[in-house]
């Protein structure tokens, strides 16, 4: 809280603003600073595409309409202060310390030399190249490839960061793929930015690129930006890969801002525009893996899993004199999640979005979410026969690969649409299990597992499973909207309430009362089924020749035994 | 025909009657034994179970009531009766020469000193065990495997013939398991019966077991029953597996008949009970796909393909110096398909079964065969990006293993059921590839390719996939009801209309107008598809290593280039 001189208690309220841009939509959550107490939400759904994306016939185009974002803000913005006027007691609008941003990503867009996306000009109104490419967007596949090989040969260390592999959902690859087959978008581009950083621009009026302020999170997990190397890669680097790309380097910023910084103050146009006070500071954006896992109390020790339409798994650990490497990890970025502490990201490309496959797209019966859960809640661990890998969206940790697919394993003529329901949450389970495994080899010991994110709310039977695969407690964080309460928290301590991300996270974040305990029993089947899944996971992701004949087998043996 | 002295004219109509038991039901078709005019036809739906087969909560287990068994010859016998009277001109019933029978198998039954069927008996009414044991009953993997090890160590010449592998859907595992597991039904039971065998024997009131005929046809394919050595196994080798198989030995007949064979005439009893003419000759039966194969015009050369729930692939071949040995085929027996022929019978576990599978109980998007049918057509080779394994009920030929399941590789996030339907089918014609190219590699030349049965009339879409995917024309076989008219046949040469079985199947078969001839261009992909899928099939199928991680990356490229 800005102490004000006058000031008469210690205790009296003050408000941060959280705004989370979603894949579908964005919300904006009010919060009490001093006990994270959620005073009001709200939502806006993205009029654009198909819930929100903007697709085509090649399945990997994921995109999405800038001025959605910007629709978004001034819709949340005032309806946050019409709810709270209305539902909040004692509130007042003067008590809004400050606002933070957490975006997906990397999700970035081509702006002009002002600043202003290009996807919002007429002449572009139309082709999905100037608009944002979404972070599930894999179009880039190729490029992320030529980036990885590259980089391999030139700058070792720059990719070492980032698990010897560049990925198509990062930074880099979509610009250059931009460069490759949209040139006329590509060359109309004075700068690309991380939607995670042209938000609190626009809203604080510093999107001119010589004023624009970046976030070390977007920057330092998708674009290989690190202190290290002063920044982005270098010019030289970039223009291997394409003239264009060392041309942009020129107009990239050199230092990225922790989430403790403020990016500017509300300006004077988006006060008047949504009633907001002018001025209040707005934080350095962060993606919202990053920011969920400071709302649902990252510490070291902690991995938070975001889970949602696919998954981030975050940990922190204080810095180290030899910067850690661990194989197949997406990033690992000095100040990215808790500021002046090493932050790590892992995730699984799709989770809920493999659910969501199911029962939206295949449609399996007609079953629902709920009703197929409720059926897959009864189904005994093995007793299935089935047993999937989690890749319909390919592999981000441990094989950071795009280009691998589903499988499912085990289908008889009477397998139902509850049991490949609950192989697919096994399955992401099982890749959980291996993103776990893989910090521990390397060192970053986990202690206590908080998931929170619209699954780990909603759906208990993913967070038994996940608990009996796993061998460890799942924790719910007491927020359903982690995201949005962690962009609050930030906005909390640029506003003053709090000195430290640390402080803040003590008093305004915490855990279910309810957790889910390994079933000793389940474990045990689990612990005979993910060997069948690693085997799987090697043949199809690795260039390792596998013994498979006994897979199937094992699975029918196993079925056979838990079916009793 | 039976010729009377009087006979008028040469051409006088004569007919005679095919009963075909399938898996959900029976049906009767008379024919004109002159033309292969099909006159009346008649289905009866099994009463017990689900469609016909009884289940329990273990996904192996399929059996079937006997007593649906004699409901649906009385009902048919009948109903023909009553059909020709009505709809035939100049039908007379005393013009009605023979009857043939063809059923599923390996269907046996255990019967009592009587020859009557146990599950017919009121002490083993709710007795799964005491049941028809229906050829796609696969609670016997564990008494298949011992009987090849010990045959591979006792009788490898016996074991030999039927591509070292016996298998759980055959005579002496299901007979075995019984012993093992119901002793009870085991010990009350005189004999063991084929259904191919029973009923006929039950028609002509031979079902005592000192009269009872057997079919070399069931007995040569799925019971090991060979002249060479004197019929059945000897009853130290099945004392081997089981005391009670010893003993069973003694009751099991020495000699089987070929289809041009009587069994006996039309009991008083069943021609008092039906209408038909008593003592009219019931041929020796045989398995339905191997009446099918005579049905539908099967001649050294040609390979019919049986499709329906699951596939079975005849060919023919001229008797041999030395008994030819193909590994994987899962019987070579003399006679078992024309007369004084070879016959050789490979197949495939499911094909209609698992399409049924994904319409009947995953149920996607509520999609019919028809809908997802036309949908699947429009989808161009390769551009689902999907590829399976057509084991979801084993693997018959060439692999002779029930303990593998089904394997979809390939999803994504937007993965439709249509592809899924699509790709099943394409799992199926590549299942079907590897049986044709095995019998080329082994000197059994296929010049034609004649389908029959259920898929083959009703679904263009899979005819042409199966034309792409071999590159071979596929026929269709000019009757709808080749297993009917096969059995028909049988009941004209035994009724004297003609001499021999091939001169029958020249004056009573053809093939349909219409075939399907390949496509280059999809086969030009189905043959990128086809090393995958080999790839899968020799990794999962069998103990070899192998190198997978290109399988989702080919399926990725190909993916992209036909969408293109």
């Amino acid at each position: 809280m800005k102490k004000s001189p006058t000031a008469p208690r210690k205790q009296a309220a003050s408000y941060s603003l959280g705004l989370d841009y979603g894949t579908e939509s964005a919300r904006a959550l009010l919060v009490d600073t001093r006990s994270g107490e959620e005073l009001t939400t709200c939502v806006f759904r993205y009029p654009t595409g198909t819930r929100g994306v903007i697709l085509s016939k090649d399945p990997n185009l994921a995109r999405q309409n800038p001025a959605d974002y910007l629709a978004a803000a001034e819709f949340l913005l005032r309806r946050t202060l019409s709810l709270a006027k209305k539902h909040v007691k004692g509130f007042s609008t003067a008590r809004i310390v400050g606002i933070g941003v957490d975006t997906t990503g990397s999700t970035p867009l081509p702006v002009d030399a002002d600043g202003r996306a290009l996807g919002m000009n007429p002449r572009f109104a139309k082709d999905p190249a100037a608009m944002a490419w979404l972070w599930k967007d894999h179009t880039s596949t190729s490029e992320a490839r030529e980036i990885s090989e590259r980089a391999r040969e030139h700058r070792p260390h720059m990719i070492a960061r980032c698990g010897n592999t560049y990925s198509s959902e990062w930074f880099f690859s979509k610009i250059l793929r931009c460069a490759r087959t949209s040139p006329k978008v590509f060359n109309a581009a004075h700068l690309w930015v991380e939607c995670a950083d042209w938000i609190p621009a626009m809203l604080t009026g510093t999107e001119h690129p010589d004023t624009l302020q970046i976030g070390v999170c977007a920057a330092g997990h998708k674009a290989m930006f690190a202190q290290d190397w002063r920044g982005y890669p270098d010019a030289e680097f970039l223009a291997m890969l394409h003239p264009g790309l060392g041309a942009l380097r020129s107009h990239l910023r050199g230092r990225a801002l922790t989430i403790d910084q403020p990016v500017g103050g509300l300006s004077p146009q988006w006060a008047a525009r949504t009633g907001m006070p002018a001025g209040i500071p707005v934080a350095a954006g962060a993606f919202d893996a990053h920011l969920g896992a400071i709302g649902s109390g990252i510490e070291p020790g902690t991995l938070v899993k975001i889970m949602g339409t696919s998954t981030c798994d975050i940990a922190v650990a204080p810095r180290t004199d030899r910067f850690p490497e661990i194989p197949g990890l997406c990033g690992i970025v000095d100040g990215s999640v808790v500021p002046r502490m090493l932050g790590f990201e892992a995730g699984q490309s799709a989770v809920g979005d493999i659910f969501n496959w199911l029962v939206d797209v295949v449609k399996p019966g007609g079953g629902t979410h709920e009703s197929l859960s409720k059926e897959a809640a009864k189904i005994a661990p093995g007793s299935s026969g089935l047993l999937a890998l989690d890749w319909n969206n390919g592999n981000r940790t441990v094989l950071v690969d795009q280009l691998l697919t589903g499988l499912l394993i085990g289908q008889t003529l009477y397998t139902a649409p509850a049991e490949v329901y609950r192989a697919l949450i096994e399955a992401t389970a099982f890749g959980a299990l291996t993103i776990i495994s893989r910090f521990e080899e390397f060192g970053v010991k986990i202690d206590r597992i908080i998931n929170c994110g619209g699954i780990a709310q909603k759906n208990p039977l993913v967070m038994q499973v996940y608990a009996d695969v796993t061998n460890r407690t799942m924790y719910v964080s007491r927020s359903a909207q982690t995201c949005a309460l962690g962009a609050a928290i930030a906005g909390a301590v640029v506003g003053g309430a709090h000195a430290t991300v640390a402080g803040a996270q003590r008093a305004m974040t915490g855990v279910k009362p309810k957790s889910y305990k390994p079933n000793p029993k389940a474990h045990a089947v689990y612990s005979e089924l993910y060997p069948l899944y690693r085997a799987l996971h090697d043949a199809f992701g690795t260039p390792t020749p596998s013994t498979l004949g006994h897979v199937m087998k094992r699975l029918i043996e196993i079925r056979s035994r838990t079916r009793g």
